[in-house]
């Protein structure tokens, strides 16, 4: 029986607590929350989960195996390094840490320690992400050639982190996931509408190597919201778009190849347009299936799907976009 | 009676003949194409008008009054600036050329010679913009904040031009007629899948000193044809989707508005969710009003609403992409 | 403290008990179900309720001031007369009993007891729902002529009733609620696919003396959940579609309009397509508000919107429909 | 080279001009109608056909072989008889005539004459009813359950037809190419809200001793154009939209089959949820085909795929239809 402590009771809270909560082998010992009205809801809900004030009480109790940190981000890291200090396996919401060095410094102490450190990116365990990964993994989409995602809605804006950070470590995770090569650059142009001078309308170009190109457009300033990805690829395309309730991923037996050409200016391009067809979707839902992996890579020792090594990846991808939004748009290598 | 000629019967060509063959007061006098079997297809349906298979028989015409030039983009400078020599009002296929020095020297010809020049950005003249700029005139919007624009489908690779030049005049030229301010620089980044280093996915920013913004998602390799632009103020926003066949333009009465704080890190934004209003547009087909709008120019010698001022500020942005992208997205002042 | 006892604690169970919970002033005292498995999920979530196996158990504990009937069509009338008889407030599933007759019984007794007796016509307190009757009452529509509703889907076929007694009730609660005049005749055709002679697929047709119109359409054996109300007027018409998340009620400014013609054969119709207006909904649980118009309906001794009236209409034209699908769709006067 | 004479250039006529002009082996020697305005907008577009004001002199003119009637219906079967008679091939607009007796008669006819008799169902040659078919003859499907379409729009009143005549042929002539089993019986009801007593909303079940039944609902006096046809089968279903742009054609593969059970009461039925297909469909324009097919029958003495067989079938059923109306929705066996 792995006993669980959840620091931050907050938005998502409530799920973590009711997902883990379903799970067999695990116990919920303890929830903390400065917030006296948030951890009130939390003992009607669930009387029996002890209540904390203070996050280090969490930490500090030597009945807990492992600490799910759900807090501010720039909290992840101390927390989150105490814990592993401690002992405990740690699951942190995403993104990771605030910096890419802090989550070096997290990944080498869970490494020595021989502890899981796992990142909450929930999107990998959808049915939508698990059928295109599925599809992608069969070769069926041939060579990739870009992906184009919209994560736009009217949001909560942040006080702390602009909207890349907020939004696009979804995004970044899966793509991440997909699609193996490591991105060369990235380009990064924004707008704040506040004081805070933290971007609520932002842009993120993936620059690759290989000619691969990834794009990302988030906003917390629309008025409907979209979350729709293209995924192109040369022998076929896939269409996600997460707010359809039954059809979200489409398959779209569509492709473009350019044909070889003596002359450079000759460009040769063979179209086709094709059936469509849309998957079945597995619908557990995706935090049952977070915690059932956190569970499991503790018990066998196993990296979970949500690896720290996605964790770090997307946070570099991160810290580059906010050098180049401060350098005006400007490439940077990383 | 204006003696029209058009210079140009490929893929644009056949839509001019047909909504200038319509107008009162003018005479579609000769249409010039180099491809014979072209030129066949225009004497099945319009046996009366004169074909010439060099556009020079039409600008050297003294009978002609007018020349449309509907040709590649190359093209466009040398057929214009003969064709106002010769003391005929030109009406030019978008964008209006290829650098903005070649539209400053249109220009300050038709100027002199006090012809109308005008260029073809038939977006402005449907039902959704002119309802839309009707909107955003009454202030209805409130303080504009962002404009974004998604441009996309399984096009024709273009040999000449890259994405941007292709499809992005109708957006800019949309975005100059509905917002006024000078833009202040330009980010553009994007990817050749071919081998001749013209972009076919391609990403542009447009930044603005008052902290407007503007972006635009072009491609050619979509499985799916999206034609969105989402346009945000501070007392509404619109969604212009012009897939849709019949409820094209929706106003939202949603909006965010931020506070004066004392602290920077406080941030108070009132959000606002309401109705939506589908307004009912105008059915016109867009390119008859610009055949009208060009013969009312020529005959009350004014200014046609598609102008040489939006013709020449579309390039210049333009223009400013494509340095942008070699200097791999770093930021151009206009 | 009004105390409450809900008799079954199937589907629709755990909602009745969530919504009640929340009440102020009101108190779930016992849950009754014969199911051993139905009380253990309920004794996990809300230990401190009462369980029982016996639903007489709820009937006969005199510290219940109310009963929730929650259970198959056929008991509700024994149920809630026994209830009734024994003084305590009803709140029936709908349909509110199997027959005319029954409702008769129980309504009769309801007011000699002075007790509340309510349907659960749960779309009656949806945001939708309330926003077309604030629109009907504002007579915005002109004169209603016709409601048209499709209530399709892959569903469970029920074993004891057929599929207008399963679905219609919620489109028939709705249109007594919205539309005041009294129906004529009915007309109902459909098949049965399975050996129980209950139809899985049927059409009904309510006729009316003024000319007005109704149509319903129910199936369990569509591929797709269809949920889409139209309400025509000689103003405006309405469209309520339940499946969209966010746009679910559309006010047309369409409207068709026929002038007086000498001759019989001649028709003049107006047409008018215009604008379209989607209103802000409210977004509260419906069933909350259920719950809460029955609680101040025993406090205040007032009528509650969703009445025996109305749920005895609805079994009026349940109960006709059957006698016209025996009689093979031929007209029955109501 | 078969010379053609088409009786009637209202609404349709320019389609029919327009694809029987791009056929080879043909040539339209003569269009009539009374009203000069429409034969002076036909003389401008195709000079060279002649132009009659009475539909007589194309029937009467030797030179011409086929004749096209576009007229409305009281007028088909005076028109066709004579035609026929005259010994000219007939492709009839729908319905076919206003009675069975009038199909019958020009049946015999042309049996008798040896001449090609056609009904122009446009439908059964667009691309998407080609790929149901071919589905449907596939068995894909299994066992065809039910048909159900809804056709309603804001559409023209007529002033000699009600709204089943009108609308209801498009989906008969459907149902009778996919679908081969003989109706049984109708029911139909609908309301007229004009003084001309012809219904503008109706709806019609059609009955079939097998199990299988069919269902439309039409009407000119909806906000919103919806052409929806559901077909359910025991292994997968289809939707048919046809106002979708590109995906018109969806197949399911759901299904729900019930089990043999010892007792009536207890229904066991398997319901099965999976992966929706949808097919690329051929774009060609219908009407071409229709003509085409035309051409062809009367060149190799074939039976059209819309043949008489299908013409009198609708008419048949659109005639029962009337007789319910009459009955007030009584079942009226074909």
């Amino acid at each position: 029986m792995i006993q669980i402590g959840i620091i931050g009771y907050g938005y998502w809270g409530p799920n973590l607590v009711r997902n883990f909560y379903g799970q067999k082998h695990c116990l919920i010992r303890a929830v903390a929350d400065s917030r006296p009205d948030r951890l009130q809801i939390l003992s009607q809900l669930y009387p029996s989960i002890h209540r904390y004030s203070d996050g280090n009480d969490i930490i500090n109790d030597p009945a807990i195996d492992a600490v799910i940190i759900s807090t501010p981000v720039f909290s992840h890291f101390p927390l989150a390094q105490k814990a592993l200090m401690n002992g405990k396996h740690v699951l942190l919401e995403k993104p990771m840490a605030s910096t890419v060095n802090e989550c070096e410094i997290l990944i080498e102490l869970a490494l020595k320690k021989n502890l899981i450190l796992m990142v909450d990116h929930t999107f990998l365990y959808t049915g939508a992400i698990e059928k295109i990964k599925e599809i992608m993994d069969a070769d069926i989409l041939g060579n990739i050639r870009y992906l184009d995602s919209t994560r736009i809605n009217l949001g909560l804006f942040q006080p702390d982190i602009n909207v890349l950070w907020d939004l696009a470590p979804h995004d970044l995770s899966i793509l991440r996931y997909l699609y193996n090569e490591e991105p060369y650059s990235v380009n990064a142009t924004g707008i704040s509408h506040t004081m805070n001078d933290f971007e609520n309308i932002a842009y993120l170009t993936i620059n690759y190597s290989s000619g691969f190109i990834a794009h990302f457009n988030c906003s917390w300033t629309s008025p409907v919201k979209v979350r729709m990805m293209l995924i192109g690829g040369d022998k076929k395309m896939i269409i996600y778009n997460d707010v359809e309730p039954t059809e979200k991923v489409k398959i779209y037996d569509t492709a473009y190849q350019f044909k070889t050409a003596e002359e450079k200016k000759q460009i040769l391009v063979d179209y086709r347009v094709g059936d469509i067809f849309v998957p079945k979707l597995n619908n557990t839902e995706a935090l049952a299936s977070v915690a059932n992996d956190f569970l499991n890579s503790i018990q066998e020792s196993k990296l979970p799907r949500s690896s720290y090594k996605i964790g770090i990846d997307v946070v570099k991808v991160l810290e580059a976009s906010d050098k180049s939004l401060k350098r005006k748009g400007a490439e940077v290598i990383i």
